[in-house]
């Protein structure tokens, strides 16, 4: 298997199925403007990572990835919505983002803080309009073998049901946006030195969580019990970690030109880091290299193939931009 | 029918309901302090009006209150949300809200910002969380009747689906969201005369959605056919522009003491409403008593007890608080 293009082929054809779901500011009337700074973000690029993470476990899981595309979509809206937020000057200030303007350099602070709530509300608004009542739809003819076909209806609506409850689960309080508001405090009150446990909390949810909603939601969706779902929270958890501290690294050491943003950010707030909590860069490599090794053992018993999913493990957590 | 004892009654039940969601700090861990942000401003009062009218709406419906309580949480879980943002500087820039410091004069811009991400967010994980996989769970052991359960079982997800789906459609860039964006650009650039088409597309969006909303919800849980879901959204939408007129005259002719903050507000910022538009407080009575009228009448049409319901409408277009 060719790695690279493989990679190349699956992201394009994720970009698509997520682009599917942009809002169009040409069909909004009144509400176009709130449309096209939802879409400026969407828009703007990234490496479409959470939804390819979802496109892989479907295929691992046997579920169909065609039917995944609004899930895909849904949590690409998510983060978009949390970088957003996340640049506006009440929070990290960032001017610049993916080499853009942010969006409240474009749109203004009010026109950020809306675009970035309605995207967040579009990502459920996604899932459950992509869905139409199957269930209740099929009701009225009852055909030889319908009483199967309502079982396979009402079996995949309690799947969807499942797959959406995780993925807010993993964006509110007791995932991203929990982590985010730590990280925030301890930023805003000068606490400059969280101890590890503390760190550890804000990776695990400010980071993590939206990249273990993806690699969950492929398994409930393919209809994985229980332990198979709790093993991909866990590779998603291990890589979570492994991607933040490489980007401590790759703050401390790309240049901005490869980032796309400023570099040495953190070392100018004096934010404390994996990297600095650890003591430098090579105890940090360390770190990545045991977590992105754990992340692929987990992964020795999921049934299904994982050949690829374990490349882009690594891919992810040695990126060098 | 002692009107105003049976509104304080359910008033007193729907209270308790949304109650039981409200986030807890002390069983939150780090993510405390959101916690308590979130809970600071869910539990600052207000009159739980959407989910009252839930409330009324599953009783005349038949659907059973008792299990639309999270759609109830839901619901004043994104009222609060869209308050805790209208009132930030880069918007309204309010310091009181219901005689009370606002939430981002209590925990900062960026805990206000995250703490109304966070309650958009749980108003759906709360309706997620609420209902196990009901379906999934009665599947192994098939006692008698199953086939029965099941197809009740499933038939009641569907409705939650539909219901969740229209909360989405209603909050987002559709509803409430989208209006909320094109009032703050109409303040923003300086268009302080929008025309009567605007202004209607404002208060159908910014105010009415939200007041549809439950409405139709409980129509929904109750298992009403499409024309009679489509009544409640109407009446609901007379209400809302009702609803919103009336808020614009207490504006003019309310104290600060009666309204709990501060008043001719609209004057001072020199915005157009529909006491503006129509050309004097008298005109916009008028107007609400229309509307008020015109949304009673819709319930004429509707199966079940709609005498509270009418009366809580003309309650809330008449009231001086």
């Amino acid at each position: 298997m060719d790695f690279e293009k493989e990679l190349s082929r699956k992201t394009t054809w994720v970009q698509d199925a997520v682009a599917e779901y942009f809002p169009d500011s040409a069909g909004e009337g009144y509400a176009a403007r709130l449309a096209e700074a939802m879409r400026y973000s969407l828009a703007a690029g990234g490496k479409r990572i959470r939804p390819l993470l979802l496109y892989e476990s479907c295929l691992i899981h046997r579920a169909d990835p065609e039917k995944a595309k609004p899930f895909m979509a849904a949590i690409e809206m998510i983060h978009t919505h949390s970088l957003i937020h996340d640049d506006l000057p009440a929070l990290d200030n960032d001017e610049l983002r993916r080499g853009k303007p942010t969006s409240h350099m474009m749109f203004g602070e009010a026109g950020a803080i809306l675009a970035g709530d309605a995207l967040l509300n579009l990502a459920y608004e996604t899932v459950l309009n992509a869905f139409p009542d199957c269930y209740e739809e099929d009701r009225s003819p009852a055909p030889a073998g319908c009483m199967v076909v309502r079982e396979v209806a009402a079996d995949h609506m309690a799947r969807r049901w499942r797959a959406l409850k995780i993925l807010a689960e993993k964006t509110g309080i007791h995932g991203m946006l929990g982590g985010q508001s730590v990280d925030v405090e301890n930023d805003k009150r000068g606490n400059l030195n969280p101890d590890r446990p503390t760190l550890e909390y804000i990776y695990e949810n400010k980071t993590a969580a939206l990249l273990e909603a993806p690699l969950m939601i492929g398994a409930v969706l393919g209809g994985a019990d229980p332990d198979e779902i709790r093993r991909m929270e866990e590779t998603g958890s291990r890589l979570g970690a492994a991607f933040q501290i490489r980007d401590d690294i790759l703050d401390l050491t790309a240049t901005e030109e490869t980032l796309g943003k400023p570099v040495k950010s953190d070392e100018s707030n004096e934010k404390r880091t994996f990297v600095s909590l650890l003591g430098g860069v090579e105890k940090a490599e360390t770190l990545v290299q045991q977590l992105t090794d754990e992340a692929i053992a987990l992964l020795e018993n999921v049934s299904g193939d994982t050949a690829f999913l374990k490349q882009l493990i690594r891919y992810m957590a040695l990126r060098n931009s």
